[in-house]
């Protein structure tokens, strides 16, 4: 599986990813789930990819394939996110149109999540989850995150901390966290993860960073926070039976 | 949806279940998921359901009818746990034999989970988690609790904190805590709640609380709990991003 989350604050776009893709237990492997498409000064956007790992890396390529072809649109030649979400959709289409009967005879559903985050010059930075059909919703200001893949056991931190006042600094962080509570509980998402930070107008991404194992900052949120969780359990009192 | 979660601990077993069924959003309802059958300094038996409320409820009409009976095996005669579980499955297995293949007709899975918990004079106290089939598994020192419905947002927080060790107090604590994510995040879970607490050896169930909105500790400790997650949260230090 895999657990990505997108977040749009008034600050910018928060974006991480985990890396890990299984066909099974015994077939487990790292592959990177953020792609960043990048005009310094025009545009950036950025896709995550859930589901089959044959379809989102079809549409990667397939959308990269675009880009360097003079014919048609592009990522690159869209003229907002709105054009940028369906051009994407279209693509996942195509890719359903080539392989969703032939995977359908072996009984593969044609499993496919993206979020779709970026600016382009003249509008302001927006966030989408495209389904495997190729419709897509945007984030609002009501519900400014979207979850793809398994997104549970990360989701309540997230539904308790961020609003779209939170600070970048503060969003990535909850994202961190919610990302170490779902590998914790859960052995089909792992590190390293992607972690990039667009800051609103900026119209480059500013920090993109991988995280692996050996991360001094992951590693120390990890800690402090399972501490002041188990500090707070502590801290709770105890059932007062009596009264309840 | 449910949310249901059972833990074996040494000092005995928690059992916590929300009360929200819904068939689509517009048909949500209040019914108890939590049964409990005793015989006072003989057996407690504690039985959680999920799935498909009719076929839920059916399990425990079958359950108490042969409880009524003088011919067959039934919940006051098995003489141990493990015989109790296969009682169950095969209550489970009436009942599907009766309904799945209508239910198939409209499209409808047969959808059963259920945990089984408690002690028989003469044997430890055990937990089990039956399936829709009527297999089932037991929960072992390796892995103390079971969940059912909802599972993944309020697993986090178990995983950090229940081990055998844990007392029975805590261990409400954490259950209360690991619903009350889930209620926050998923509204197909909702109060009330039933909590039974057995003691290990008691052979009679301590303390069975009805907790409604009004709940005075309940309150507590979402309000305590939730006001130390954001201020952990501020504690932790900020991403340094040169060091990433």
């Amino acid at each position: 599986m895999t657990y990505c989350v997108a977040m749009r604050l008034d600050a910018g776009l928060v974006f991480l990813s985990d890396s890990r893709t299984n066909a099974g237990v015994d077939h487990i492997n790292t592959f990177r789930k953020m792609h960043v498409f990048e005009k310094p000064g025009e545009r950036v956007l950025v896709l995550m990819t859930s589901g089959n790992l044959s379809i989102s890396q079809s549409v990667v390529n397939t959308l990269r394939e675009k880009l360097e072809s003079s014919r048609g649109t592009n990522l690159y030649k869209v003229r907002n996110m709105f054009e940028a979400a369906k051009h994407v959709g279209d693509c996942l289409r195509e890719v359903h149109d080539r392989d969703a009967a032939a995977l359908k005879q072996f009984g593969v559903e044609f499993a496919a999540g993206l979020i779709l985050g970026g600016q382009i010059r003249g509008e302001e930075q927006r966030l989408f989850n495209i389904y495997a059909a190729g419709n897509f919703i945007e984030a609002t200001r009501d519900t400014p995150y979207f979850q793809i893949g398994e997104s549970k056991y990360g989701k309540p931190i997230i539904d308790r901390v961020v609003n779209p006042q939170t600070s970048l600094d503060e969003a990535a962080k909850c994202a961190l966290i919610s990302m170490d509570s779902t590998i914790r509980s859960n052995l089909s998402v792992g590190l390293p993860l992607d972690l990039a930070i667009y800051e609103n107008d900026a119209l480059t991404i500013g920090r993109h960073v991988n995280i692996t194992q050996e991360n001094a900052y992951y590693a120390q949120i990890r800690k402090q926070w399972g501490e002041h969780l188990r500090q707070g359990f502590a801290d709770l009192p105890a059932p007062a039976w009596n009264t309840l």
